[in-house]
């Protein structure tokens, strides 16, 4: 058999049909257009869709099901309950979707997707427990317990991006204080680097974006501290004490076999492993027991598409 | 069957022998003398199982397996790796307790055993998945997920007493800052009142301790704040403050189909159950999804003997 995978994103819908393996036989892409009515948006993902089976010789009886990462969350009746950035609250996509193709539909959250695709293809295929954390704008998360995905009871679970880690903290886009995402995205980087900045106008970051600081991204931060710039390191070694709370808070809650880095700011490789591994052991409660095994993510951007199709093989 | 389940405290060890629905029909204790050669106390441990057996009229063919339920963690091989309170590093309990009675012998941390306790024969029976919070001296925690204990894959899991909530916050006993057990227990609600009364020495909490601050206690707090005290209700409400956000903490990771609250603190009842659920909607992600049902754990102290003797059930 084979699958559907949609990875649904603020910018551009990708969907993929893929096989047992998780491996990714041909695949389509289409603009979200985010501000237009949901049935139109459906039916772009629907018309991708056939054309990516047609491009990888697929018939629709060889289609087991279809499955979409969403960046919100979905209930058990494929309604997408929440999902932000599309402006999306109770939209009916299983429905909408088996209008134009009659298969099973598994929705689940980008991140939760993504930890799912690593697990079955990637770089955490012979975990038992695994937690993938996205680290981009913001900062997303899906965990995997005894080989089955765990999203909650009722489909709030694995947002760890919203534990709050300093109380009455940074005020966080969910109405909370202190969330984890604020101390731990891309979207974090930036904003320590530019209070950094504003009191260092000659610093290495400043030089890399002309003195502008709305270019600051995350890329020209870590570059900066590699090449050993004071600015750029306190601003990176800060993101790594936050990151590694993070995971401290993810060992004493879920102790995965491993740990799996991904999203934009995971593209720093050994930069950021080597650093999170060096800070790790004066944040650990149990420091001397053994630890899950850090990794950076292996599929990329495939993971969302790859993730979203093997929903159908739990 | 029957099980001997043992829950080995730093001042008691409580013996029971249990059966297959989770009802103690006989209970020994011994107090537990923690200084002494574990080889002495786990002889103690054997007097009182055969003592409970006898009294319970139930012979060791009858018996499926023993449970123990310490106050640290345990390795897969029955060795307890850490008992701070008992001093204890790398013990072999079950090698040494199987030379007094030959059986199958499962090890797991306190309150562990206590949410595995409700989950079988107490408030949350019928979930799925549950966690158990054990609000005492410090705060424990009990994961239940798909009907079965998780611990993690390495045993460090389930301990959400050293989540961070507050970087570079009030040092904890495990050598690092801000543990989630600094603010929400009984150990900091009497920090967070002999700060309160230092500035206030008629209120009253410092009357009904004769002003005595070493007298206070987590009740005496309690019982001033239902009188309407108002230091006593900033203390209480700062305590509802961080027990919600680590509340929030659960839902946003574990999202569990119910959370209890156990340990010497919840037996404030619904005068803490009220006030948590009052203030929970601000400090949620998701405040307008299902969330998981909080209730006050049913099953007191006998849930460290039921929930230990019905670890052989897993």
């Amino acid at each position: 058999m084979y699958y559907i995978g949609i990875d649904l994103g603020g910018t551009n819908i990708a969907v993929g049909v893929v096989n047992e393996e998780g491996r990714i036989l041909a695949e389509t892409s289409t603009p979200t257009l985010a501000s237009r009515p949901y049935q139109e948006l459906v039916r772009d993902m629907a018309d991708c869709a056939h054309k990516a089976m047609q491009q990888a010789g697929v018939t629709e009886d060889q289609i087991d099901s279809i499955g979409i990462g969403i960046p919100g969350i979905a209930d058990k009746n494929g309604v997408v309950v929440f999902c932000t950035n599309l402006g999306w609250h109770n939209v009916p996509i299983r429905a909408e979707i088996q209008q134009y193709i009659n298969k099973p539909v598994y929705i689940d959250n980008d991140a939760t997707v993504a930890g799912w695709a690593e697990y079955h293809a990637g770089v955490s295929r012979n975990t038992n427990s695994s937690v993938f954390l996205t680290l981009g704008t913001g900062l997303g998360s899906g965990i995997v317990i005894n080989g089955k995905i765990w999203a909650g009871g009722h489909g709030a679970g694995g947002e760890l991006g919203h534990l709050v880690i300093e109380v009455d903290g940074v005020p966080c886009t969910c109405g909370k204080r202190g969330c984890a995402e604020r101390y731990c995205s891309a979207t974090a980087i930036i904003r320590m680097a530019r209070e950094a900045c504003a009191d260092a106008p000659n610093c290495a970051i400043m030089r890399a974006v002309n003195g502008d600081m709305d270019k600051i991204n995350a890329k020209i931060v870590f570059d900066a501290a590699k090449e050993g710039d004071t600015v750029a390191m306190q601003v990176f070694n800060r993101f790594i004490k936050y990151l590694t709370i993070v995971i401290n808070n993810v060992i004493s809650s879920f102790d995965p076999d491993m740990i799996i880095l991904g999203g934009g700011v995971s593209r720093a490789g050994d930069f950021l492993l080597d650093a999170v591994k060096a800070a790790l052991p004066q944040y650990l409660f149990y420091p001397t027991l053994k630890q899950p095994e850090l990794r950076i993510a292996s599929l990329g951007n495939d993971a969302g598409i790859i993730g979203a199709a093997l929903l159908g093989k739990e």
